[in-house]
């Protein structure tokens, strides 16, 4: 790849903030408040807009309904867009309810599953006020004990559910279903893995697309795998981005293992040139966005991170020659073929991207730029040390 | 379930075993030679015939092709018939032979391919002239290292063979799909959960199943859920019993985890009285195979042991009061659906097993029998020790 | 073991229950308000006292402080006597102020060291008040990225701060370190396994005992044998029982894989009947706790459900035909000695904890006693539904 | 750290090389033939040379016996020598016997563990007579049932046979005791983990230090933790390096996770660098050994590329800076103090390494010389191609 090619490769690579990793976050053991994290969506969109402004490859904020809920979406669209960014996808919010103790859409109570519909029905009208393409959807719903509940009935009503949101989907609307091997549920997840959902999605219609997290699968599974028979099947539609060594631990996205990032960019890639027209299209309409939970780190700043590390992986794939490695695996050479992927990733990508940033107008170094600004201190100042809950994930401030 | 519908669940009980356990087999590391163990597949008939007749539920072999090839299949099916069991699954190898170093029908080379695609097209041709219905499908197939070879170009690979297999099933005839986490493949292996096995079958065609080996999962994955949502899809085919607790131990079945079996077989049992049509025949059409290395423990005795430890697991299956489970599930009570589980699971089910063994003309008590029956003291003088090869997985004798 | 001994061995056998089961907890997603859940230490006493009522083999009460601080411990010793239970073992928490974002005895700070030192020194306090002989020791230290502090600083910081704990200690106390592997640290957690414990355990001296909890160990590792190995080397001070399948998911001890609960109880009462007098004392020093989190169950229940698993568990560890089984481990008879232990596990031990019971004055069937009894209605109606924080672990009310 | 000082720090990297590695070697399934791959002893010296003529950094060969075992060490000993190669460390096996069924060094039956306690001796004398300061002790000792033996028994056993080695090695000889989770055993290994390991060796002597497999662990367990631990404790005898994903992988060090690798480096320098004396001669007395199995790649290329990427990782943990590190750490600078450890790991040390290798004299890019220079063409033609066993580990030729 020569340089023209690389710069323009990387102009177009866009990785999408979520609203809530920049308030105040925890284990169920205790959420540590941070002085400055933000404390409402508006404040949420400033501080996105601050990444987006350093990296220039972060141009969009995902939504929680109802911890982003606002009563003017029209006026928050415009908000955004006056600092910058767009809003993204809208994730509905189905476990934070009382009423969702036994579940959400698979609960056996109908009523209880009326109310959760009702709620991702009223996240598809917010997605057509926001402009957004993507409802990502995640579920909490599972049991805790074996017996607790029928297995097959509540796999039927998830079916139903995800059909009726499908259809209510607006025209280049595309809901995206996400999967999780466990957590809060702890014997069975009603999506438990990729499987789950790909035949979810394949039975209920074209606009139903599997979301990959990386923090969501059992250890030592290959997640470029799935990564790649996902999106040979046209049916990848997004990432929540972020990195584990354990369980769900939403750390900054390449921390853990940036060798499996790499490889995750590596089958994007590979896709985005696939001859085959699904596999391509399916590729290059991917939504790449961040999910972490930022415990212990100044908020914006571990964002920052968490955007250059993906840049920096996808730089790595980009370096990757394509031409040696189908030769050498096309000829059984192992050692040559692991060798060639491992080239680009050895390959030191901060000058290139140095100067890239230099060639859009970008700080060189973001997080320096980042720490010298004042923009941390501005916000302790400005925003105080909102309280945090006792433990746990955020609430809606 | 009174006791008349109890008897008649228990008649209807099958296990299929493995001519393959009743051979020499054993880790990377060593085999060792069990003196008596069967030299041939006319000894390991006579093994499984033996296990039949004490338990009066493990009427059929499955077969391993070349390990169990012979000239006239036929003469194989007069002589298993003459013992009392009948010729079971089919199961080719297309990993023993020199040439599948780096797969066989996701090998990049064609005529590796070709070659796997051969020895897959005469054992559906055995399949014919031994009558079994099943062919099951294992392929060691996959990569042991990143950028090793193209992952959606095996893929599609292995799409291709799979489909060219299926064509060419005998009316009646079914393919079962095997996947499997890892082993020998460390990378990659290409069908690597039931997902991509589920994908495959469901774009080839209708007799295309999946199969699951207990010990094919990722550590803590819910076997009994996956189970669940094939039965309901309508694309579980089979399983491989057995049993771990690290990797693919191959341990005999019930002896890691025996509330996992239980619960396995709760899920089966359920899906049997399902209303819905699709549900209730693939439960009753389900394959139930052994599939175990016993690498330290005498081989008959072994593979008696687990085929009683599945007769356990559904007996007990069979006592779950459905309705006091379904009416807990309902109201929400996760304590009261939990133990109704657990009340059937805590059942002593020995006297039951006994007194239907009774009332069938077999031993009450089959392992006692056996090893009073002089049989493994036979097998030893006649067949004496034959030498195992210095580790791992039989080979032909 | 004839009706006599059996009967006399249930009597020795004591389980405690935490006083933090009995209050509302969730996961960082939800804490759901249970109706009736105990707000304070007193009604947590209360409920303890109700479990130890139906089930004769609960009567003491493990308290967590700050949570359940009081004023006068003198008092609450005396409340605890009226209900007939007593204060058992004395936990710290040193991981819910806001100084411990980083850690607390691992702490690069030296002034949050001395903070948390401070905590648990006023815990040895606290013991000598409530009578406690344990002190339950466990550490949210740790960190999320590889470089965020020195892994052998820690270390030291860590050995320094047992150590002065342990000389602190009373004459007859004992401190209990506990181990996990992960959660809340996402990295590396200071006290990640039992090895760790054990080595500074030793180090430390002889009032230094190991803890066990069962959810805090890696996927398939072998918990019975980390119990024998700890036996035999005397540094086994006591469990915190609890059931996972996944991470820490802390339900209801027995529930997830009954077998291994029984193995482990297999393990203790074998070394019991040790003629090594040091393994023999070990075991019968063992302080037996329960460490739950009761999310979506009604609290009492599932904390009466909890003990009767660890008594059926005992139960059936005390049927194993130990000289049986001597015998054919001594043979290398592998199947024969398996059955062994599994024969006692078969056996439905209801109807002789049924008898016990009935000759101890207890009910038969605590659950159905408790059920029928009124007990949760009348505390739904006394203490009504307090208000859960919005996420995760408990915090003081 | 300026140009003079990392040139000596790489000149003092040493990594042994193990003759096994040059043999063929396979899975339980199928060992496949490699063309050229050594057949004895002498010929995996001669690959051990070639690897050290191209790399400079590996010095020894690690010895199996009896696989290596020869009637005159010395002899074996002056060839090596005149290859530019010495012999290291000593390995027995027991587990390849017919008699080790059911274990060695912990067998029920004494005869078994005399037979391998001879054995383990006969090792001894060999070291003195190979020069060899470490004997490396991996037992395969274990159970694959629950019951199967009695686990404190076992451990006892271990403990005695360990002490009897210990007290046999020759003055500044040392024994390294290898632990690992599982395989071949399948419910309990007897020397499961470091914590076993390390009990052991602390109660048997001076001489007796752990040895850390990295392949050897639970999923998810931080193996850069336990080494740091043990250099703590001066107890880190030496390392099998090799790589995994799954279970005992044995691939290419540093291939799965590069990342980790470099962790366990930047661990081990920084023991170095320790004011604390034990520590610091504990790591500098650290034995790096590398044990892989190259089941389908050519061998000595791929031990090439095993040296190649140790030294990798080993130049990246020298570029770490260390001030700015500790100044983080101290400072509680969570993201700073991560970032300036991933900024060594960012770093490409490909240049750096070349240019030592040409003030060396030694070919800058190795694995291209190697590629070029007709050796594997001329082993394949000198050797041909032995028949490898059926399957798995390899035997004696």
């Amino acid at each position: 790849m020569n340089a023209d090619a690389l710069s323009t490769a990387l102009d177009q690579q866009r990785i999408e903030t979520p609203s809530w990793g920049y308030g105040n976050s925890g284990t169920r053991f205790k959420t540590f408040s941070a002085p400055g994290a933000a404390r409402d969506v508006w404040e949420k969109i400033e501080d996105a807009a601050e990444v987006h402004r350093l990296t220039g490859i972060a141009p969009s904020v995902a939504l929680h309904i109802p911890w982003d809920a606002v009563s003017n979406y029209a006026e928050l669209r415009r908000f955004a867009e006056s600092r910058g960014v767009t809003l993204g996808a809208i994730n509905p919010n189905v476990f934070q309810d009382d009423a969702y103790k036994l579940g959400s859409i698979a609960h056996p109570d109908e009523q209880v599953r009326e109310q959760a519909m009702t709620h991702l029905l009223d996240c598809v009208e917010i997605m057509k006020q926001t402009g957004s393409r993507d409802l990502s959807l995640w579920f909490a719903d599972g049991t805790n004990y074996a017996g607790q509940d029928d297995l097959r009935a509540r796999k039927r009503r998830v079916r139903q559910a995800l059909k009726r949101v499908h259809d209510a989907l607006p025209e280049g609307g595309r809901m995206l279903v996400e999967y999780k091997l466990f957590e809060p549920a702890f014997y069975a997840t009603d999506l438990f893995d990729w499987g789950a959902a790909y035949a979810h999605c394949l039975a209920i219609g074209d606009k139903a697309q599997v979301l990959v997290d990386l923090g969501h699968h059992a250890q030592s599974v290959n997640i470029e795998q799935i990564v790649a028979f996902l999106l040979d099947e046209g049916r990848l539609g997004g990432f929540h981005f972020n990195a584990r060594r354990y369980a769900d631990d939403d750390l900054i996205v390449g921390t853990t293992n940036p060798f499996e990032l790499f490889c995750i960019y590596a089958e994007l890639l590979s896709a985005e040139r696939s001859e085959d027209t699904l596999t391509q299209t399916t590729a290059h309409n991917v939504a790449y966005m961040i999910d972490q939970s930022h415990n212990i780190e100044p908020k914006v700043e571990a964002m920052l991170q968490s955007v250059l590390n993906c840049q920096e992986a996808y730089a790595k794939a980009l370096l990757i020659d394509r031409e040696r490695l189908h030769a050498a695996q096309q000829a059984g050479d192992v050692l040559e073929a692991q060798r060639t992927l491992m080239d680009a990733f050895r390959t030191d990508v901060r000058p290139l991207l140095a100067g890239w940033r230099r060639s859009k107008g970008l700080p060189e170094d973001p997080v320096a730029v980042h720490r010298a600004s004042g923009y941390q201190d501005k916000v302790r100042r400005d925003r105080g040390t909102a309280t945090a809950a006792g433990g746990g994930f955020p609430v809606k401030s």
